[in-house]
């Protein structure tokens, strides 16, 4: 393989910018829309136009002044670029009540994504299947990556043994981890990528959001004591 | 109420933080560690001390100079910060492939956050229940949620459907929505916080880096052509 060389790496805001692309794209392609500017484009996705501009450079030359830019051209190649031209083979670790979630989920093969075994340890549930995927014991998991050409493990365990997946997962040919742990993952072999979702941080986020005006009324209090020490009021609260 | 004045809004970065905070003091609280310093909080969390100090002093005084913080006041602290402290009531809008899988999980109990109603429009499962949750029928959801309480909708419909949801959810009692369709939403309502989960986009994101390496061999092959036309160099690619 050749060396890529000194190529410079696309900044994470663009790319997870890419699926808002993609899918803007896709919508237009259904409308049977043939051409779309960056003006147009940019009122649908809420970016800038020059911003879009800019996105897409980093990719290649795509649109044309005076024209814009080819819907069903430029959805193929957002496509290529998010490596959505070919199939991925994920295998789900874990099968407990997410995994399951996850298995049952139908939604992310419509992109080309299939599940194709399930890994867990407990005997009750190994040999089974979920939507005709299998289930298998998780000694068996490195053997199946590497004779089975997956690309992705989905990893649906619990925190306390992430750590122990984890460390059999850089063994294999595996490209990438996508993370429903609660545990964030270092992975020390570069050519796996990891994707965290944290669905649990993301409700305490919104938890904590809806629980703003109680928090603002407590600080106001507690501002009120504090007038009382002023030395103490320059490192504690926020009042402007 | 009182009107909470001009407190200054906790940035979107801590706020994400926080939850980190939280599941980290509760795995100290279970190995029965009774009290932390920033520097220790720093190693286990990979923020730095400073940042964890500042953090945490946007909500009030709760360390002690040379004593550090004392864990299980700290945790429930951050519990009470995150609004942990009473549970809350969702109702799951959409019980498709991806609603079934939210409904199925019972994870955000746990937390709790329980689902209390399901709601959906398909006439052979309005009647029925998920795990002992009933479904009932979208056009009983805004008389449901105003007379139970309903905190958070967690909303799992088609991506062309989400808009006729919204608009139903705004004049409801509704706290926060928590998104699990392709579509962004805006809220006109200010009371009413959005929280995006695009399941497709992190799996997207994942796709596209592990499809990097492709890319950059097409960009050098295209800039190998691209230096016999030096001047078309600048505008479209990227490298060094």
């Amino acid at each position: 393989m050749e060396q890529p060389g000194e190529i410079k790496k696309v900044s994470m805001a663009v790319i997870k910018r890419l699926p808002k692309y993609y899918k803007c794209l896709g919508e237009l392609l259904r409308k049977n829309v043939e051409r779309v500017s960056s003006q147009e484009l940019s009122k649908l996705l809420g970016f800038t136009a020059s911003q879009i501009r800019q996105d897409l450079n980093n990719f290649g030359e795509f649109g044309q002044q005076g024209y814009g830019y080819n819907v069903s051209q430029l959805y193929n190649e957002v496509a290529k670029i998010l490596g959505l031209t070919t199939s991925h083979k994920m295998v789900l670790i874990g099968a407990g009540n997410l995994g399951q979630a996850l298995a049952n989920y139908s939604g992310f093969a419509t992109h080309g994504f299939n599940i194709i075994a399930i890994f867990d340890t407990n005997p009750s549930i190994v040999g089974r299947k979920i939507r005709d995927i299998p289930i298998y014991h998780v000694d068996d998991m490195e053997y199946f990556i590497n004779s089975n050409d997956v690309d992705i493990a989905v990893l649906a365990v619990p925190g306390d043994v992430t750590e122990k997946i984890v460390e059999v997962l850089v063994n294999t040919d595996i490209r990438g981890i996508w993370n429903f742990t609660p545990t964030e993952i270092n992975v020390s072999n570069k050519d796996i990528t990891v994707e965290n979702v944290h669905l649990i941080d993301s409700l305490l986020t919104l938890s904590y959001r809806i629980n703003e005006s109680w928090l603002r009324e407590r600080l106001l209090k507690q501002e009120g004591k504090n007038t009382k020490f002023p030395h103490r009021k320059k490192m504690s609260f926020m009042v402007k």
